[in-house]
């Protein structure tokens, strides 16, 4: 089976790497311009994404800011999955709210802005702590701004003054007062069979995660049961086949949907080694037809990503249960290099294990690790 | 870091694969015509061997049969782990034998036969029941000889008359009535850091291992704990760098060893989803100097091998905890076409899954699958 990913980078590489024991060859398009290329080395492959397309049992996406027009010519082969409306409603908040509004999701309370006018309003109703996140192309908290008292007003739509609300409305959404950021992978096949994960949880900085914890901690049944609930919702509803990622806010014993990303996720890297089958081969499973693999955690997991550095000791492989994920990607400022999972039999030991781990790396990196070790120490 | 292993099959395939995420490149050599290829697609990678080795931090094989011109020119680089002497000695029943008595490690009673007259002293010496293998190629069971009444020796002369016994002798081994076949998988470092993995149990027919469970059933920490001992003493003594298998049989309480493969090995397969760190990558960090991961059970496992068929139901991954590994080789009689990995919770679901894997498979290609389901099942 052939299963061919638009997008080049980490994820479609460990799509490859989960699909070869499968027997699933999967090829990447680079996007950038439309050519077939092996997903780990980058080497271009010598056929045309049209041959591409046409030898492929399978068409996905690592990313949801894929040209439209390369979506478009994907979903006529109707080998596309996720969907094309699936795929859009990630790359653009006004669908994804929209979405969520109309299958009764709940998610925070906003307004969409097509004129800067239209602030007042929102100030009106939702109050003055905003946080505002243009519609498309918005990534890694780039595109989002934040109002905190009514005063700042007249400065933010300054600020904004040079954006063009009619083509990329902003989402204006009042400031959760969230206990803390989950998300929840979960995984449906064309049947209908549907599979999640354990609910993570994910520490951010600057916008970025930095560490994943899963299965979070102090999750209850029913918490986790609402979480299931959401994706089983969203994903009968947009007839989604293949990894979904929900992110989601924790307040009190509610969940709110912060976003959806329709692709394998960052906070699901963990399960390569802390879940009985990977998110990716559960994704690859789901788009080929296979049955989904058994999503239960093997024990307490965490995913510290590498952000911005490429120096620091292997010897942190002498954790054990450490694995190293690097992406062979030349380092660039907040760019994600690689990740390292730590999977062990208690929360104490995974503390224990990432307090190790933070000897080996340069901390000013990795702003969230100690604390959190701390933490999960207890 | 670069690794150049001799051999393009499976094995080598896996070592890509597991490799890959530590961002170790592997290539792999096919021996039949000293081209470097790359270990998954086979496809020809543009440089020379020489320009290969020039390039690799570590020289690695997958197989022992490497012919020794090869070998001979890695050694010269000093980047050959294991070392030469360990991969020949892997070659060559004579030198096995040698090195094992030389070691003090318990084996079976044998003799070198060069000439066939010998075999009527074998049979003074060792009884009438014997084992005769070849010194060298000898291969799942091609190259193997028996005699189990001394009345069919001049039969059995008469068999082996035109082999060239000066140049490839013959081990005459005195037949054992073992419990069962063990093997031991594991790996040692330049630092001389030393893991091994639980025993596996290995189901052979004709002469070929169909199906391993780790940790194997019934072993006390003392059986561990001498298989251990036995694996320390040869790495030590032959300077071992990377994966080593040690293949045994249990006779009461006592090891002997059978044969040594100086490589990751078939039964130590189940280790890609039943340890917490894999054969394969485990080799890798070996030869590369990095820390060696923890060679721990994450469940009772069961490797199963697909040999010579390729149809059947790719709906087994509907059992939990199962993984495919197909090779993507050709179908040919009583070649390894693929494993499946099945990891669970305890020995009797363990046996559960097996019977429930025997419904999707064409069972004439699986002798032992159901026997040993019962068995587990209990």
């Amino acid at each position: 089976m052939r299963v061919v990913v638009y997008g080049a980078g980490q994820l479609a590489q460990m799509m490859y790497l989960a699909g070869s024991p499968l027997g699933i060859d999967v090829q990447a398009v680079d996007v950038n311009n439309d050519t077939v290329v092996h997903p780990v080395s980058k080497t271009p492959l010598e056929i045309s994404l049209a041959q591409a397309l046409e030898g492929a049992d399978a068409l996905t996406v690592e990313f949801e800011h894929v040209p439209e027009r390369l979506l478009e010519e994907a979903a006529k082969t109707n080998k596309l999955m996720p969907n094309i409306d699936s795929i859009l409603v990630g790359a653009d908040r006004v669908r994804e709210k929209k979405l969520l509004e109309s299958m009764q999701v709940a998610n925070c309370e906003h307004q969409i802005v097509t004129d800067l006018a239209q602030l007042d309003d929102c100030v009106k109703q939702l109050g003055s702590k905003l946080i505002l996140k243009a519609s498309r192309d918005g990534y890694d908290g780039y595109g989002q701004w934040r109002l905190s008292d009514e005063a700042d007003l007249p400065e933010l739509k300054n600020a904004l003054q040079g954006l063009d609300l009619q083509t990329v409305p902003l989402v204006v959404e009042k400031m959760v007062a969230f206990d803390r950021e989950l998300s929840l992978i979960g995984v449906r096949n064309a049947n209908g069979d549907v599979r999640t994960y354990p609910l993570a949880e994910n520490l951010h900085h600057q916008g970025q995660l930095h560490v994943s914890v899963a299965p979070a901690t102090n999750v209850d049944d029913a918490l986790q049961a609402q979480a299931h609930d959401i994706f089983v919702k969203l994903a009968e509803g947009m007839n989604y086949v293949g990894v979904l990622a929900v992110e989601l806010f924790q307040v009190g014993d509610k969940l709110l949907v912060n976003e959806l990303a329709p692709r394998v996720h960052n906070s699901g890297h963990w399960s390569q080694s802390g879940a009985v089958t990977s998110q990716f081969e559960n994704h690859l499973r789901a788009v080929c037809g296979l049955p989904l693999g058994d999503t239960s955690a093997i024990g307490p997991s965490a995913m510290v990503n590498i952000i911005g550095c490429s120096s620091f000791s292997r010897d942190l492989l002498s954790i054990d249960g450490s694995h190293l994920h690097w992406y062979g990607k030349s380092v660039r400022e907040k760019r994600k290099m690689g990740h390292i999972n730590v999977t062990t039999n208690s929360y104490e030991s995974l503390g224990e294990k990432l307090m190790a781990l933070s000897k080996y790396l340069p901390l000013e990196y990795f702003p969230k690790l100690v604390g959190e070790a701390t933490r999960l120490k207890g």
